[in-house]
């Protein structure tokens, strides 16, 4: 018993010190530089983006279902990161990755992490996180200011005023997305005399006793999965977010939003409708597209209902007062919500839910006896989320050491990397560009000249000509599109397979072939490391490829070809 | 022009820099350096816990509504954290902080933050994650496995099947707790040939469907506020989460429950309930007690409803063996959820949702174009949350570095603290001390010896006695208690004074004394580093500062006393 007692105590001992930075920190810094020349050799690595292992490859790696037993060494499990890990992680800082909304990240967020997780406060309760809870405010103050620009006094009064919020940190966009519409729910259906509020009540219990049968949410059909996933979430149902069509700009189209609107209005079979929200897009997800902001605002207006903004992607382009012109409007929304992990250059994940009325939050707060008392100071009364790391330390950090002005260079510089992919792809030929990038992403197929030039005079044909010719015509046309549909999907995998660069690919609806699906390459151009030279490797990567593709394709298209001479129509 | 554009790229060219590690990482080693030297101080600073700088005062300091323009020196930034932020901050890490559930962490989780930050991984996708969607998995399966113990031919099949999912890692435990939860409103309300879903088509369609008024969830007093949380959100409302009262120990009261569940089963004015959820708790909050699950989970079959276990709190310590009889039972859940902050010792912040039928969590699966494609193995296609850091590195790796091994000793001596803890307060003779520690929770109060001993007078009269002695008796025990509630609401707001130690403070109506409601203090004894010695400190500070403010009870004390002796009960 004794020496079982001795055992325990000696592995306690050891065990301690792993708890405590050792007092002489040698043993930290050892394995910080031997953390930071892999760090440095990760950067610094040449080569394929996603490592060449193929995923069941991966799969047997990490198969293990039993829980590790025997403690192993500190070194040794960092070499197994190392090995097993990092070298099979997706270079999404690599300026040759420009598929996704993830660029480098500046270095010094490194080293914001590390002092996050030594505080390692919980920004729930005042208790467990004091100056990080006031560093939170200003944060969200800073973003609301920029969005919804209200008076000094405004700022003044309620920058650190507890009993009102100005908005609440999120785990994500999803989360800020969730949390706007949640406060649009609560508005919608709110407490009265007699009715405690849909928080309260519920779905069913709120719908009747205001007399609806149906909640809905009308956004464009660019508007981001999440709001869905809301939707569903909230009770509310996915079928309920309904989408509006956009134009070949993938901007909502108002006039079917407001015939939407009437139609839905109306008493159908004694089922009454609640327009619970109305949301614009400030930086689609596919495309990079802002909506007629102002417009939407004044519709909301109109109908009475909550205006929220997802500008999860765009919101901190408002840094660049030059770009302010592309968000007219966005400072009537009732609520915006910003991620922090995309254009403010932070490592994952942090999103921002910002309500220009301050008390707008008020409508979720909770509290509970243990933690986050009523009259607490506690920002955890205002989250859907409990714990919560002080993750805003780091865009809070990157404002001040890049600045306004850091930032609007970096955006800038994205506008610019966006035209010249743009010039580039348009002056070789053999692409198709679909948008007007402004928010840094670009919409794209590869096709060859010869195609394209067909597609061009088939697409005049059906200006003129007679109803059956026409017919015929969109049907070639649409035989083309798959045709190419599936050329590009191929060329996807095959720049997979290259993997010396990265595009994303997704099939839109909203382009000059409507209604048909056009499948689309996509390019984000974040990343401040992206050169012009890059840009040309890319493109010409893409031209090569897909060229060695069409050999494999333009058998069929001959094919086609063949069917429209016999029309002499080319 | 010319010039302005040269400007422009010089400065971009001095972003660039940031945005890679320097081709020599003297530069970053620097900072690291100075950054080392900085959470050094800050771990061996002795004195207060929570600076002592006023809430007002910390006001004064982050009140800058603008954001900033100009950019700022990185040494600046940072030194700016360290006297504004790092200063002010709450020393969780203390051996001393024994209110919350936040401990010390191992010095090696800055490192793990360190490759998480620099990866940057999003694991909402392949694309973005690639060996850390494995990793993931792998480390869901190593706990599904702990909980549920299924064969070894159900791990193979599944621990990288991407066709299912056995579990969630979300940003923490109230949204595992709300997975848990959307899973089962899912399977409360399934889509059949007509019905799409309550996901698709909202609570109200669901609930008209299936011929209820109302779903509801039952849980203990004890329950979480992210239950009530989830609720709201969910769209069931809040007041239908129903609380079952507890037993002295906080475990759910088996009978009240089968007494509650009769009654609601019932039709009453053509309103038909369903029961969506049981909930057990294996570790509540404020009292570190766990519910009889085995007894939950025959409930919940018998009922046919969805059984969860919150063990946000204690799910970890299954990990010692001797430990398990605590939480039989467990293994029948539906679903359980657990976080890594809490007992795995993991910096803020992340929970993690399991469930025992590996095809739960399809039901909320969703999928969209651009990202999480339908037939795709990206895990954002079962989370609630979108983009997500690489968070799971953490726990995965400590597992290794600890081992069960590991765990079993700091839950071992995490135990043998709480009953410390118990021992000299019980000792000390002030004290009163009200659970049975299950899991390194203690709940307690101040207590003046001869007040205690006058109450355990009272307490044997009112077993004896006539009505309206026994009436009379009652009332004075609640008037002491009352006077005790003051008393200790004064104590803790004292030792937040002193701050040479933390204990959190909560109200129970689960004491000796029920109904009334009992002020106590909350000790969580987690950190490693809190030896005996530290006990013995905090108790005698919690004695002489209680007896202290005892001298401006007792009058009040002796008023109340008087008034017993005249009845000559004492």
């Amino acid at each position: 018993m004794n020496k079982n007692n001795d055992t325990i105590k000696s592995e306690l001992g050891r065990l301690r010190k792993l708890f405590i930075m050792p007092d002489s920190p040698d043993k930290f810094i050892e394995f910080g530089n031997e953390l930071l020349a892999m760090i440095h050799d990760f950067f610094q690595e040449k080569g394929g983006i996603h490592s060449s292992i193929t995923l069941p490859e991966l799969s047997k790696i990490f198969e293990e279902s039993d829980l590790p037993d025997k403690p192993i060494l500190i070194k040794d499990v960092l070499s197994e990161i190392k090995n097993k890990i990092i070298k099979h992680s997706v270079k999404v800082g690599s300026p040759y990755y420009i598929g996704h909304m993830t660029s480098a990240i500046p270095y010094f967020m490194i080293l914001l992490e590390m002092i996050i997780a030594t505080l390692n406060q919980n920004q729930v309760k005042i208790e467990t996180a004091k100056a990080s809870s006031f560093v939170e405010k200003e944060f969200v103050a800073w973003f609301h200011r920029l969005i919804f620009r209200r008076t000094d006094n405004f700022y003044k009064n309620n920058i650190q005023n507890h009993k009102v919020a100005l908005g609440s940190v999120t785990s994500d966009g999803t989360m800020a997305n969730m949390t706007a519409l949640l406060v649009a729910r609560e508005k919608a259906f709110p407490a009265d005399d007699v009715f405690p509020g849909v928080r309260n009540a519920g779905i069913e219990a709120a719908l009747r006793y205001y007399g609806y049968t149906r909640a809905v949410i009308l956004v464009s059909t660019r508007g981001h999965y999440s709001l869905r996933k809301s939707a569903s979430l909230l009770g509310i149902g996915e079928k309920n977010v309904i989408s509006i069509p956009v134009d070949n700009n993938n901007r909502i189209d108002i006039d079917k939003l407001r015939h939407k609107i009437k139609k839905i209005s109306r008493y159908r079979h004694n089922a009454r409708t609640k327009i619970m929200a109305i949301i614009g897009i400030a930086g689609t997800t596919e495309t990079g597209n802002i909506d007629p902001l102002d417009e939407l605002a004044e519709i909301s207006k109109e109908v009475g209902t909550h205006f929220h903004v997802d500008a999860c992607w765009g919101g901190s382009v408002l840094l660049v007062d030059e770009y302010r012109y592309l968000f007219s409007g966005i400072e009537k929304a009732d609520s915006v919500s910003v991620d922090s992990h995309k254009l403010l250059y932070c490592p994952m994940s942090m999103g921002l839910a910002l309500f220009r009325n301050e008390k707008d939050l008020c409508l979720t707060r909770h509290s509970s006896q243990y933690v986050i008392r009523k009259n607490s100071v506690d920002l955890g009364r205002f989250t859907i989320e409990g714990s919560r790391p002080f993750s805003c330390l780091k865009p809070w950090a990157a404002l001040k050491i890049l600045g306004k002005e850091g930032y609007s260079i970096l955006f800038k510089q994205a506008k610019k990397s966006a035209s010249n992919l743009k010039a580039m792809l348009d002056a070789c030929g053999n692409f198709e560009t679909f948008n007007v990038p402004e928010l840094f992403i670009l919409i794209y197929r590869f096709i060859p000249k010869t195609v394209r030039d067909d597609l061009i005079v088939l697409k005049e044909l059906t200006l003129s000509g007679h109803d059956q010719e026409i017919k015929e015509i969109t049907r070639t046309v649409k035989n083309i599109n798959r045709l190419i549909n599936a050329l590009n999907i191929k060329l996807h995998k095959s720049l997979r397979m290259d993997d010396s660069s990265f595009v994303s690919r997704t099939k839109l609806e909203s382009t000059p072939y409507r209604p048909q699906q056009i499948v689309v390459l996509r390019a984000v151009l974040i990343n401040p490391l992206t050169t012009r030279d890059i840009l040309r490797e890319i493109v010409s990567t893409h031209n090569d490829i897909g060229l060695q593709l069409w050999e494999e394709f333009s058998p069929l298209y001959e094919r086609i070809r063949s069917h429209i001479n016999q029309y002499g129509w080319i």
